[in-house]
């Protein structure tokens, strides 16, 4: 019989894997309760018709979606037509691709119930039928924080915040968060007349971290048939950091959407300097893929790394605009937990105690095992974690057992136990073994 | 435009919602580690020959399956058969129905990794193409420890305090657990040579619960050609509770089966009486649908209550021989965490503050929002969950956001503000409106 496996791209969790993953997502939970974010949870699968669109032709390609059943399943085939049969005429549901959409779609169904400014995380995992590679996976976690219905910056500098002291926690403190604005970019591209082009310019200059200025400049002189685009990147590129916000200012003097888009950067750098957070660093290349970012934008990457982004976040002005409600600001951020776990294991990050071992195991050398159970209830009404070698295996057995549990003492009882007398103990550590009172080892 | 919607069967969850649900799952995993069971996830999607014929046909059909894209679904349209076409030939992979089926694949899987007996625990969703009603969902969460590797009856003993100790901390104190065994029905049903019909006489008897032993009875005689098994049961739902032990003992003298399975029932009803559990109660025509169980089941049911069961499990000897690995004992149970979500709502027993408000809101009536932001700042290092209002709405407005995230002070502050000055504090509570040092409120 052939040994069972699991789907491409998707991970089972071993016990020591899941509490490393678990000290992440509690780090993250516990900010984002800290700073006033409440939960919500939406189901893994939407309705098709809330996904498709939403993420380009690309990512729909990328969706899983869920197979018709029954009559259902029997209609479509009946009526489908080779010429143009499509795989969603056999689906009417999909897994989620993100949390961002099902957020959108769930303000709008429930906007009624919520007050607004709405601050909501959410830890759940979405789904992508990506090819899986290191760090890629079809099954993976995100761990994302909105604020949505307020226009005020107050909440992007709460959002930096928060992500400081997220990464701080997790000791990855030697991180620098990007950030950006798209109005900027925006009035960048309007100086040059080339607004038609916006989409495309961005996706360009996004990759300046991959592969550099000079390539990204050799690009929009290749892919945009403006040939100032070219040139005023390759000027931006040039600016040194200290400069960038008088430079902007005198360049896009005439632009109203420029001017707001400078005010809205400076005025986040400098209430995060005033707050003590200095790893702050406006970067001009960073755009960001998303088309709904309107306003300001963010990345945060390890220094010294070459891991990549492992959390992103921006404005945007009208997200649930499809979904029909108008005029809804927010601004999110989303954790790259995936990759934080990833990078975390590869620097050896995390804590060595993070598992929850049992302190005794019992060894009842009696028939009935009664008098295990009832010492194992004595020691857990304590409050301390024990487990009872259920088995009436060879000695050596057990004790191989208790070391592979981290158990670090094995307590010996018979027959004519009780929980007054004395017991012989081992100390799994020493391998000393001696004779004690019970009530001397737990109290 | 349409408002948007989620799929049949499925649910979005509010915070506060979120929080009750987080209530439940928080205490069973804290009693899964205390009785040292370690956590394991599997993946949304196994593979769909990891999940058919597993949970009958019935089961099949209510799987979700997993469309095939690209390619793959155009060569499976284009060699598809009117005549003979299965929803089966556009699918690789589905949904999980249970976390019995991957466990057990995890379990083969990982043999090499796994330290025997192995006690996991697992808390994830799972889903099924149900019929949606009350209580009935399509995503729902399941709430599985089990112990593999052992046959030791210890292990049972330790559900039962599991079980007993969970329910006492959710305050359903007020609930019988059912126990019977397999071996006892088997060789009950051995008794009158009806050892062909062991599957479907245990679904008539399990109906006892919903429609009395009268009409279990007239089923039994109906739908089993062996008279002799109707006029059996018919004597067994008469003996009284007990003298089940002794008559069993009698009945069965001659099955080396029925004398284990006595034997085991005695054990463990015995170990959790000395435990101090007496609300352990054999029930003959507790029977579970599931194939699988070979020795121990179980069900609890609050007392009074019509809401069926809500925890259930059994010993299963043989569950990992489908995926190759043979004589592998294991024992497990199952949370009914939805309905048990569901009855809790109902009774009212969550707690009122589960809720994590913010206990002061920030109203900064300067332009620039920085001395607000370092107000927070300051008291959230504090340890003190707060939050600042983000616009500059009409006081009416921000007071009454205050009220509605149940916020316990409102701060007013002001262009001049510094933190050694004092502020004006509203008790949210009374409406008082006081001055006060700042130190003085927060330390």
């Amino acid at each position: 019989m052939q040994k069972p496996s699991i789907p491409k791209g998707t991970r089972d969790f071993s016990p020591s894997e899941i509490r490393r993953r678990n000290f992440i997502f509690d780090i993250i939970k516990s900010k984002f309760e800290k700073f006033g974010f409440s939960p919500i949870e939406t189901p893994s699968m939407e309705k098709l018709s809330t996904l498709t669109g939403k993420y380009g032709s690309e990512g729909d390609q990328l969706l899983f979606k869920v197979l018709k059943r029954g009559a259902k399943f029997e209609k479509a085939y009946s009526e489908s037509n080779t010429e143009t049969v499509k795989d969603n005429d056999f689906s009417d549901e999909a897994l989620r691709y993100d949390l961002t959409v099902p957020f959108a779609r769930y303000i709008v169904q429930h906007q009624n119930d919520i007050v607004f400014p709405f601050k909501r995380y959410q830890i759940q995992p979405v789904w992508r039928a990506d090819r899986p590679q290191k760090g890629r996976y079809r099954e993976f976690y995100q761990c994302d924080a909105d604020v949505v219905g307020s226009e005020s910056l107050v909440s992007e500098v709460e959002l930096v915040s928060l992500i400081h002291e997220v990464l701080n926690e997790l000791k990855l403190s030697d991180h620098t968060i990007m950030i950006n604005n798209r109005k900027i970019l925006a009035s960048l591209v309007e100086f040059c007349n080339a607004t038609e082009f916006f989409s495309e310019i961005t996706v360009i200059i996004d990759k300046v971290d991959k592969i550099g200025t000079e390539k990204v400049v050799e690009e929009l002189k290749t892919n945009i048939p403006n040939k100032e685009v070219a040139q005023l990147f390759e000027e931006v590129f040039a600016v040194s950091e200290n400069e960038i916000i008088s430079w902007l200012e005198n360049k896009l003097q005439n632009s109203q959407l420029g001017q707001k888009g400078i005010q809205e950067l400076s005025y986040i750098v400098k209430s995060c300097n005033v707050l003590g957070i200095n790893n702050i660093k406006i970067n001009l290349s960073l755009a960001r893929g998303l088309d709904y970012y309107t306003g300001s934008i963010f990345e945060v990457v390890l220094n010294n790394n070459s891991m990549g982004s492992i959390v992103g976040g921006g404005r945007y002005d009208d997200l649930t605009k499809v979904f029909g409600q108008n005029n809804l600001s927010g601004v999110g951020i989303s954790f790259g937990a995936e990759r934080i776990y990833d990078l975390m294991n590869d620097l050896n990050f995390f804590p060595d105690n993070l598992s929850n071992p049992s302190k005794f195991m019992i060894v009842d050398q009696s028939e009935s095992n009664i008098n295990g159970l009832k010492l194992l209830q004595f020691i857990r009404e304590k409050g301390v974690n024990s487990i009872l070698y259920p088995e009436d295996h060879k000695l050596k057995k057990q004790l191989k057992y208790a070391n592979s549990m981290n158990i670090a003492f094995v307590i010996f009882i018979k027959e004519d136990f009780n929980l007054n007398m004395s017991v012989e103990i081992k100390d799994m550590d020493s391998g000393n073994q001696d004779t004690s009172m019970l009530n001397q080892i737990i109290w």
